[in-house]
């Protein structure tokens, strides 16, 4: 029998800290009549809320460190306003979003970051056996929208900030099982870009082979190097489709399946 | 047929404001054996953070007016860090909880509070068919334990501010149609007070005349009449069973269904 088509979709901040065009996005991934589910990271919001309540941004070779008043502040930030912001404005479109936290139904259970050369303080990561897929499922099956801010737990009393692409790349792996998966990172690029001056040089498919070869070239800037790990990761775990698109493309993606750059092994 | 039992467990700020005491609540109301769903209002964290963030408190008549910046921060701190706090403590105990605002799923649907001689700002108002039972009643089935913050919508894109007393008593109300609902008001007295100096002349049962004569004597505090005309409102619409009680006391009241004050009609 053939699996039922479910897109697993990651915005970030490009899209987050712009609300009129997260509220195109949102009405576009509205009408997507596949089962669906969304993931969002974080923004500048969290920046400014520590910088306004004074709360210092610790770094450590330039890696933002996760304090414990800093994951107050994403927990407010990221499953409190962002992820409520979006689920009222998809309630708007008439999608029946509901928002997580992995902590909620214990969705996605997280193992605190390994301490070696960095201690990252309260940050979680995740693999594919983190996720709570069968609860998950059953919450499609009711046809609600999940709709995940990128905090996760430990079962054991502890929230962790938690890499969001690395979350859609996870929740795309388990849910692969029982369905034909789309992961599409979304953000403000075409894709990946043979020339990165040159938006219009989007590389069509991806392979390892040509990943390895821009980044020996110094070809891919910081920012896509997490999104093109777990994409890999994704494919490399049953994934049927990934790929990184422009967000404002998601239509012309959805109608046609040929928008921005797919990952392939 | 019997119906099911179910509680509807409201607790405040003297209970979220105090960590500890917070934790041992949460233990115990995460053995409650029966089917069960916590509402939670605010505490002086929203408060608190509104200070620190220089953003300032409308009172009108003494009434609290809820600003679009006030909404931000309440939906940050309640839906948000609040709910989340008490979802990942419950999860900690083996209780599969999950954190809801109104919004989500569109379990909790409320109409703008009209303006008459004063604009409450994002408040919203809920009645019994607000609810969303079927949706509620599917995720009991699958064992989940909501745990709702007290922020509401109105489905076309905006969210309220909402009297937690009133929520609970509205989700109390909806489910008694299918359930056996006991509504549990627990705050950081025994109940209601014959003499509020004497927290031992506890009220066991309270009915309407009982009500009106406390009420007209005033020896009714300022805090307990939204807690108890909602109990009231509760018991006018089919809930089986309302109390205001102890927080302290939980266990006490699950064993022998005997503490605090009964709301009778």
């Amino acid at each position: 029998m053939e699996k039922e088509k479910l897109y697993v979709i990651k915005i970030g901040g490009s899209l987050i800290d712009n609300e009129e065009n997260l509220s195109k996005f949102l009405a576009v991934f509205a009408e997507i009549k596949s089962k669906k589910i969304l993931v969002h990271g974080g923004g500048k919001l969290a920046t400014e809320m520590a910088k306004n309540l004074n709360i210092p941004q610790e770094l450590n070779n330039g890696r933002r460190i996760t304090s414990k008043e800093t994951l107050d502040i994403v927990t407010m930030v990221y499953a409190g306003k962002i992820n409520k912001n979006i689920v009222v404005k998809l309630q708007n479109f008439h999608c029946n979003a509901m928002g997580f936290s992995g902590a909620d139904g214990n969705l996605i259970k997280a193992e605190k970051r390994e301490i070696s050369d960095i201690d990252y303080g309260f940050v979680g990561d995740v693999e594919a056996k983190s996720i709570n897929f069968q609860l998950l499922e059953s919450l499609l099956d009711l046809n609600l929208v999940p709709v995940f801010s990128a905090i996760t737990h430990d079962q054991k009393g502890q929230l962790f900030n938690t890499n969001a692409d690395s979350i859609a790349s996870v929740l795309a792996q388990a849910l692969s099982q029982n369905y034909n998966v789309e992961l599409l990172y979304c953000f403000d690029r075409n894709g990946v870009l043979e020339n990165p001056e040159d938006s219009a040089s989007v590389i069509k498919t991806l392979n390892i082979e040509k990943y390895e070869e821009l980044k020996a070239s110094q070809k891919l800037t910081e920012g896509i190097l997490p999104k093109l790990k777990n994409a890999f990761l994704a494919k490399e775990n049953q994934v049927a489709k990934v790929f990184l698109m422009n967000e404002s493309n998601l239509q012309n993606h959805i109608n046609q399946e040929n928008d921005g750059t797919e990952i392939k092994i």
